[in-house]
């Protein structure tokens, strides 16, 4: 089994040497200075760790962990956009917009989205692409709760953040092809695990749901999440070691 | 064989009554707006067509036609924002971003993008997805050479005008399973429509073509394409009448 650092390793190593389609000229540049600027690279650590959970080399996931990597920031491209969150720096760089221009960014932003999908297609099944699109379009619903205001916090983030975590986790269960019945708990898992993410990053912030309950009550309800996503990993037949491992490092992390 | 006034009858209704995902709550309502604004529905019009011409029912093939279409109305809306064409009016009504704001219009693009995928994956094969990704990212890489000026006009029409047309009748190969060696003719046929369709847009706005080589060697360009794509027609062992006309059609269209 190895290590979150190794799998990193791998990950990087992926995104830099990936192949853009040839037709998108030189907006290919501005797309991997969004994808190179660093980042925690927890999805596409945790697809491949899942995957090596079910015994599969992790080598095989790559292009599904990349793929879900890539939306990550086709994303982060849309959003730190002047008409959106109006963020001019990203990862300690100058935002996409900044960098590049705003037509650029925008363009930039569509294309990691299709190259994403072109990845998740070249698998035989269909199902991988159906997986990375469906929890796509629930982050974007995220955004839109986000900008638009109003609703309530657990359903802004189940989208906005959570649907990406139990993509990182299904799309492992997909290429592996995990019979649907075995993959609830799987799931479920990776639902914990995008609400403790999402409560540390609040705590980390001081925003969400620090706001709305303090700081006490949203370590509570990380640590809640924690011992759920810990006792669920325990009841799945897997070597789920490193899983654990990412856990409990995402409860303590502090950046 | 269908009139393409009933195949757009089709598409019409497809798309009017059409499922978006749920997760994007009341972001459809922008995402229809766009998507109902009208237009001419060539390039879905287009697909049916080709469809029906290799024996197939054109209802087959209406979940891939409609992807394109959203692919293209995606664009569309990405395309009028302010620091792209900063276009105020499509189609008679005001743009996605000056009904919706700016925010919503980058989202409802982004998820256009998505919706269309998922459609194009509704089948059991991965290659419809494919090819509609494959010719959004030619679409996009043509966009960039647009805002980034200095490109051939040549290059910048077949990526732009050019692969959504190639995907209009190369999405109906792949439904239809067409095997690969008998689709080269298909697909220079789409080429030549594509070139046509730019050709005979410039000759109407007086801009890209007319501005380098005048109207008259323009509309010279623009016959010579249309014989091409007849010639190309007549060398197809299919039902393709209906493709002549609307070949024909481009030829004299006055908007």
């Amino acid at each position: 089994m190895r290590a979150p650092d190794e799998l990193r390793a791998l990950i990087e190593g992926y995104l830099h040497t990936l192949d853009l389609s040839a037709d998108l000229g030189e907006l290919r540049d501005s797309m991997r200075y969004s994808l190179e600027g660093g980042g925690k690279r927890i999805r596409p650590v945790l697809c491949l760790a899942t995957a090596e959970a079910l015994g599969c080399e992790p080598e095989r996931v790559l292009p599904a962990a990349a793929a879900l990597e890539l939306v990550h920031s086709f994303s982060l491209v849309h959003d730190d956009l002047p008409a959106l969150d109006d963020d001019a720096v990203r990862r300690g760089r100058p935002s996409a917009h900044i960098q590049w221009g705003e037509d650029v960014a925008i363009l930039a932003g569509d294309a990691l989205f299709g190259e994403a999908v072109r990845l998740a297609l070249s698998y035989p099944s269909p199902a991988v692409a159906r997986e990375l699109v469906a929890a796509t379009q629930g982050m974007i619903g995220g955004q839109y709760l986000d900008v638009n205001g109003g609703a309530e916090l657990e359903e802004l983030h189940r989208l906005k953040t959570g649907c990406l975590f139990v993509a990182a986790i299904g799309l492992a269960l997909e290429v592996v092809e995990l019979p649907a019945p075995e993959q609830a708990p799987w799931r479920a898992f990776a639902a914990e695990l995008g609400l403790l993410f999402q409560l540390v990053d609040d705590l980390l912030d001081r925003d969400g749901y620090v706001l709305v309950h303090g700081v006490e009550e949203t370590r509570r309800l990380a640590d809640e999440a924690a011992a759920r996503a810990q006792s669920l990993l325990a009841g799945i037949d897997a070597g789920t070691s490193v899983l654990e491992g990412i856990t409990e490092s995402l409860v303590s992390r502090t950046s």
